[in-house]
């Protein structure tokens, strides 16, 4: 009996024409049948952000040749729900997201809008996962990550991934020889140190662009920062169970 | 000796007009110096979105009278980045956020606008507390809601919040005599149920309302969601590690 292709949701942040998720359409292809849904324009930064006061609009679009896609005016989320509730109509047997252009190791799961979509997948208990390589350039060269993405999506389609998880991948800015390996770790614990660039338009008014530094206070070999600056992709499991259960026991509130 | 008075940032997602965050101004007005930093329009599902693709506006506001005040055309998370880093230059003693108009407990920690700005206050180290009451209306009773914030608020201040918490506290749509108490809990496992409601606009074209139901699957007594349904308020500890800790050791991957 022949068994039925897998169905692969694909998703990004960068929007539908940037090279990244082309670059991920084209690794995940051979693996089944596609479905791209994707933002109409830039959404990074945007986390787990839903649109719930406007209304959504789906463009069928011809950037993929043959292949199903749809280009979406809402964030990264939208476009999983779309594509499970309006378009398939079913869940997919996969997601992925990315290739995103820049790191989301870190802290970063909670505002990258790649990782948001993966999230989102796993609340749907599908697995998922999102793929960022630490090259912000627009031309960068995704080859390498390519290979990582194609090696990991076999696994995860061969052997599943525990319900309610998705996996947040980073991938370093190297030729693939130099990459060393897989490394399966936790989240370090880094923040940006925030910075406002406060500048004035033409009209002389003031406005402020976001902009700061990533800092690491984390001097674990265990994690995802050390993962890459070692030459390692690093995989961190990600769950939504936001409870901090460890001080659950320790706080009593009455009134 | 005096001691010097708490600092206190309120932020919210429904906007800087919204009854709610007028009430959260009222009820936390007598226990500090108050700076409000809300969005210009309402944020509601925003999640963890910050403004990175565009420059933001901040315009100071009459809103509150002799409080500080300013109206801010980004994100939750946005109005406490700008708080600190850019009115402020110091960290504030607390923030609060809210209170939000509708329920926020569960998984919906992920897409309020509300929780994330609690949850990048925890970022900072900051004791933050988001709180929502379980009433949609724009024209709801908060006198309940006020009276439980102030005893939450007074016990956080005097006692301070383990490091790198915030509170997600959620507030039964009831009469404060009503209402049992504090239940200290656990985010309960429960999702979203999409649907989209598939219209025409006045050309003729399609659009999509997300829509759904919220479903629980969670049996257990100690969640937030049971809390609520018996008539307690519910105060759910979050935290920002996202890694599945559980699966750590049980994954491995090569390539």
């Amino acid at each position: 009996m022949k068994k039925k292709k897998p169905v692969i949701l694909v998703t990004n942040d960068d929007g539908i024409t940037a090279p990244g998720i082309r670059a991920l359409v084209e690794a995940v292809k051979g693996f089944g049948t596609i479905l791209i849904v994707s933002p109409d324009s830039p959404q990074s930064g945007m986390g787990h952000a839903i649109t719930v006061n406007e209304p959504l609009r789906l463009y069928p679009s011809k950037e993929y040749g043959k292949l199903e896609s749809y280009a979406c005016s809402g964030t990264p989320v939208d476009c999983v729900k779309l594509g499970i509730y309006e378009i398939l109509k079913y869940s997919p047997d996969l997601i992925v997201s990315g290739i995103n252009h820049g790191s989301n190791v870190s802290t970063n799961v909670l505002y990258s809008g790649t990782m948001s979509a993966a999230v989102e997948g796993a609340l749907e208990g599908i697995p998922s996962i999102g793929f960022s390589l630490t090259d912000y350039s627009m031309t960068a060269d995704f080859s390498a990550a390519q290979k990582v993405v194609k090696s990991i999506v076999k696994e995860v389609l061969e052997k599943g991934m525990p319900e309610g998880i998705c996996f947040n991948v980073n991938i370093p800015k190297l030729p693939y020889s130099k990459i060393k390996g897989v490394k399966v770790c936790r989240q370090a614990h880094a923040f940006w140190e925030d910075k406002f660039d406060n500048r004035k338009d033409p009209l002389g008014k003031p406005y402020y662009w976001l902009t700061g530094e990533f800092k690491s206070y984390d001097g674990g070999k265990d994690t995802d920062l050390w993962a890459l600056e070692n030459n390692y992709v690093s995989l961190v499991p990600v769950q939504y169970d936001m409870t901090a259960h460890q001080v659950l026991g320790k706080l009593n509130y009455s009134f």
